[in-house]
């Protein structure tokens, strides 16, 4: 075994050093006066508690997801029991990267708050370095779980039984492996939902009740619900946005791995036949080193632009991670022709891949950001249609949505073709390998964002002298600006991973072709396309009603607690942060159940050419549903925020206040769901549902051979495959129907 | 030549026949007293003014395309210029079949309003008589044109030539006739995008100034705008529909006939081998008496359920229909196995295909009314939410659309797989036509609804007794119903006769496999996909702009006409009429070309696999966001219609006024283009692509034999193919970029 292999370990080892080391630093910095210290505890407290009540539901379904994947283990051939452990160590790893998100987070809050009162720059240096030990801690856990599994069990099931780098042996090391990937996306799944529930229904229930009927600002105190909503942005966008790209990151580079055993190396033997697989993990490592680079890069001065320093950043751990990669394929790779399922290439071609994954995640998130940013054409057009009322706003974000689909898909479409002339599937993968290299960075830069918006709220909870206040605000119309482009990333991530995890599947199912003019693969399709309507329409109907929960406690709490309105009375907040709590846990089970159960129920019940259908209609419809929601919801948001700072429309000023003003308020509460709960749930769906298709893909794979089968006649492609677990097959209709009629029920 | 096949021209002028007697009766009735006649002229008037200005356009639309079906006719082999004088039929006939409807919708209004003083049964007769006229003529006119247009083709390439019943000789002759198809499809789509941005235009821009701003009520007479208000619903709802349908109608047939060619029957020699191609017409014809006998049987009491009565009359047409196709099917298919690209089954099993069209059609119908219907659980949960403002009605209606989507859709799906696994492919097109049967009677159900609505609206203008506007309320609320079973019905109908035209689409592009695991394939889904949504955006953000420029004219108007307000200042009606038609011409130029060039741009550029993938994401998308926007639009109509009539909201009731009924109409106004424009103007989207597809695949189509030529390698499918015309591919990437830069312009 080449000792190279270790390398990878320890560079994740690395990187959970620096999130050690400067986790003790972001500590260490000035917490600010009592007030600020008991409102920060507040919050801490609540993201904790919520934490906490998720972990216990998830570890329930953990249980249950553990007893299936040994049932499959033991009863497959080219699966393992041992599936179960790689699952349970992603689960905990994914779960972990969430409570250090978290955890930095409510302490990097109140110290940048405190920071603030000093100086722009040292706001933006404690607010970044939290969110540099939470891109530092995902990625560190992501590699070292990876690498350090994928040590274990190709020493045992490669090494110890002989085989090779490219055969059954190492099949079934890189199965089991996929269980770390599952494990990581589940939890994701239910971070991301969970998460969007909690902090939207949060947010809308203060707002309905503080803002719009008792007429008191934004963070005050007074509101009951004030806490919870700044729980929530942590909840929903720290350690949902994380667990999301944790689990892109893993993903991408498991998917990448899969195919790499069926790469071949001509005459080549370098890292025992192993390059293929090793690059992926080789690229995420050096990305790590590249990601610390721009991290170090990222220094503002007083009155200095805080958005060209985090660009700065960003970019130069592009160009280092582009770099890297280039000595690393030229390293890894030998010089002749390469092949994969029968597409020839070299080298080069595996380099240019790379730079097209690149490509596509910097114009995807360009792209994001012109339709959502202040000022120019879309969310202008939104503002002047503020002017004719509720109505045409609303009409004129929708119309920016669905515009905003267009030159996404393009570059999306373009990069799929470019990366597959470029080294096939393999180029597909390694695409979005390259593009999540400098995940550590991109985190980062996401996470700084709500730290910045909470040290915002805290500043106004405690009173801080206005040009605290302003820094603050200048921090947090930066943070807008990077969750537009780290939404448009997240959406270019998820979209490339879940491409390259469907070429994993059809290699590990024996299938070569999905024909759609198959009946049943194009019924498949449909239905696929179809889930992620029902899954926005449930996440959007449970932030309504736990928002109207959170109205109801409000009211009855300003009813009820004497001098609370005077700012005597202390307003129970805890009460709030438990309506949401347990809102977001009730409410992710469904959409969670349906996002695990269709694959398993498809895939048994009709084969996996179904299956492969199914998955192309979610992650076509999802991508698109993903970036409508999204964006719409963003020019919303801006929208409404133009009118804030003063806007000019039909060639007079209108400001916070006018009527113009209310209509974009509606427009913004209309995309809140949108943006923060169904629209980047998006990503999660696609990715899981076809995680889950990889680890069931052996116990559904057409009978034949390693290259696939050739494709049937059309008579016999309409003949149900037997799968081995009929079981499951003689239930599947039976758990389709129950699951539709609760889906139904719950919409009641 | 068989003499059967006279039969078919023979009932289409039978059905023009009942058309001319009942336009007749329809005229003969009582037209009312001055001030109605004035007021019908007014609306008579602006909606010929619209179809003249419409059909200019469209003149100069059929010149463009006959020489590009010139062109391409003189260079194919398969193919020949006299698709041009197929087209131009086609195009005749759909805007003849428009025209009629309009014309006598225009008459029956007014006539129904002068019934409507003596009872209920009489204003039913009448609108229902002037609904039938407008079902009759469109199937009239679909089966006489193909019918006759056969018979010449086949004697012009087939006999003359001494070609087979199967040979290529009567491909040419069916590819011939799919230009009457795109003929037909290409006026549909202007009538309904044209005719979509008209009514929402005028709608939208009445009810902003008139009702909200003046404080006037609806049909006004003092409004400038309600003229054209009511002018739109002829143009919108009765030729829009009607072109549709008309579309549709046209397009499954002649699917059926392509994929008919194919079909081996064996020894059996009935009908010279031509049986498979005859029977969709013979159905059609015949589901022409089956619908006139469900005409007849439509009568309602004085006191009676107009519902009812419609029910009545659509489900005997159904019955009859099935049982005349069954008839047919075992005189004209032989006993033995027939054959369809390798599949095999027999005659009884065609007929099962015809039950699984008529179930997709009644229970998409059914689930559609489900969702928009008032009382039922999804319109009460928007009005539940309108309680808390815009913005939660907004966020409820948006959520019923998305879950709308989901029965339809397994629906849908079980439907193709079903009615392959009866007949194959023939079978999913089979079943299509056998759903379209009684589009005669569908569509008398689908007009009367408007009449009865613009019976409403003159009857308000006119100052009628109280009792009147009753009897017309009464039919003006089934009217609505019908609209939404009659929508559902439309998105089933687009979706299977898309599905029909892609089956022939492969066979004639002689492709036998469309793989999604290929990457320009995946590519072309993605972008396919996309279209759905930026042709979305492009009509709803036309008919903001459209109802911007009626507002302003309406408010002009206000401010200078004297006496306006008191009744004495004669409004300006024909202004904005011609504001609407205007806005209408121009605005649907950018989204009928991204239909019209975006199949002939991919085709020619890379190959039919690609095209196929692409027509496969419009069909899977178009399908979804049809049903998204239509059920949406309708459950917030309704939700509003419920506040209107007084509905229990928490307990208390809730009237016209209340803040709870303003949020609804929010909703109302942001579903209007949903419903009426973009909706609806999916179906013709992917019928159009699928039908242009359809007549340029013998250009693009894969050298090679008749079944199809194997599925290629990946490298090799990843050739671009040579297309013959050398020119459009070049041309095609300038093209795109072309119509994508004006596309954004547009919306700026």
């Amino acid at each position: 075994m080449t000792p190279f292999l270790y390398a990878v370990p320890v560079l994740g080892i690395f990187a959970l050093g620096y999130t050690w080391l400067r986790a003790g630093w972001v500590t260490r910095q000035a917490a600010g006066d009592e007030r600020m210290q008991t409102i920060a505890g507040y919050i801490a407290d609540g993201a904790i508690a919520f934490l906490r009540a998720e972990y216990r539901v998830l570890a329930l379904f953990a249980l249950i997801a553990s007893v299936f994947l040994g049932y499959l283990g033991f009863t497959g051939e080219r699966s393992s029991p041992i599936i179960i452990i790689a699952f349970l160590i992603g689960a905990v790893f994914s779960a972990t990267a969430g409570f250090i998100g978290m955890k930095i987070a409510t302490k990097a809050n109140v110290r940048t708050a405190q920071a603030a009162r000093t100086s722009l720059s040292q706001a933006l240096n404690v607010s970044f370095s939290g969110g540099s030990v939470m891109g530092m801690g995902v990625a560190g856990l992501a590699v070292l779980g990876l690498g350090a599994l994928f040590i274990v069990f190709y020493q045992l099931f490669v090494v110890r039984l002989g085989g090779s780098a490219s055969g059954v042996e190492m099949e079934k090391a890189l199965e089991v492996l996929t269980g770390f990937s599952l494990g990581a996306e589940s939890i994701a799944l239910f971070a991301r939902v969970g998460g969007g529930i909690y902090t939207k229904a949060a947010d809308v229930g203060a707002d309905l009740v503080g803002k719009v009927e008792a007429g008191i600002p934004e963070d005050d105190p007074r509101n009951p619900a004030t806490i919870a909503d700044n729980v929530g942005d942590n909840v929903g966008d720290v350690a949902g946005m994380g667990a999301d790209l944790f689990g892109s990151y893993v993903a991408t580079i498991l998917a990448t791995m899969v195919l790499g055993r069926e790469v071949r190396l001509g005459t080549s033997d370098a890292f025992g036949g192993l390059s293929p697989i090793l690059l992926p993990m080789a690229i995420a490592g050096l990305g790590i080193v590249a990601s610390l680079v721009g991290i170090l890069a990222v220094r503002v001065k007083e009155g200095g632009s805080v958005q060209a320093a985090l660009n700065l950043g960003n970019n130069v751990s592009i160009v280092v991670s582009g770099l890297f990669s280039y000595l690393l394929i030229k390293w890894m790779l030998p010089a002749g022709d390469i092949t994969v399922r029968g597409y020839t290439f070299d080298a080069n071609h595996v380099f240019y891949a790379v730079l097209v994954g690149l490509a596509v995640g910097f114009l995807m998130s360009t792209i994001t950001e012109y339709y959502t940013a202040m000022g120019k054409r879309p969310v202008m057009s939104i503002v002047q249609q503020s002017s004719t009322g509720h109505a045409t706003t609303v009409i004129g974000g929708l119309a920016v949505g669905m515009e905003s689909t267009v030159l996404p898909i393009l570059v999306l479409a373009a990069g799929i073709v470019l990366s597959f002339e470029a080294a096939g599937l393999y180029g597909v993968a390694i695409a979005a390998a390259g593009m999540m290299a400098t995940t550590a960075m991109q985190l980062a830069i996401d996470a700084f964002g709500p730290i910045a918006d909470n040290a915002g709220g805290i500043a106004e909870m405690s009173e801080l002298p206005k040009e605290v206040r302003e820094r603050t605000d200048i921090l947090d119309a930066v943070g807008n600006t990077t969750a537009a482009t780290g939404k448009g990333f997240a959406i270019a991530s998820a979209a490339l991973t879940s491409l390259a995890l469907f070429a994993a599947f059809m290699g590990t199912a024996h299938i070569s072709t999905i024909d759609i003019s198959n009946a049943r693969v194009l019924a498949g399709l449909f239905v696929g396309a179809m889930i992620p309507f029902i899954f926005s329409a449930l996440a959007i109907s449970a932030v309504g009603r736990a928002a109207m929960a959170m109205v109801q406690e409000v009211r009855r709490q300003f009813r009820e607690i004497p001098g609370i309105m005077e700012g005597t009375g202390r307003p129970e907040y805890e009460k709030c942060v438990a309506i949401s709590t347990q809102a977001a846990i009730r409410e992710m089970v469904l959409p969670g159940a349906i996002a695990l159960l269709t694959p398993i129920l498809i895939g048994f019940a009709f084969g996996p050419e179904v299956l492969g259908g199914t998955l192309a209609g979610v992650t076509v419809s999802g991508v698109l549903m993903a970036m409508f929601q999204s964006n719409a919801g963003g020019a919303w948001d801006n929208a409404k925020k133009s009118f804030e700072k003063g806007v000019m429309v039909n060639g007079k000023m209108e400001f916070k206040g006018s009527d113009a003003h209310k209509a974009s308020v509606t427009g913004d509460t209309v995309g809140d769901p949108f943006k923060d709960t169904s629209g980047p749930s998006m990503n999660i769906l696609i990715k899981l549902m076809s995680i889950v298709s990889l680890v069931i893909a052996p116990h559904i794979a057409r009978p034949g051979g390693e290259q696939g089968m050739a494709p049937a006649t059309t008579r016999e492609r309409l003949v149900l495959p037997q799968p081995r677990v009929q079981l499951v097959q003689q239930a599947a209709p039976a758990a389709a129907e129950a699951i539709l009629l609760t889906a139904l029920r719950q919409l009641q």
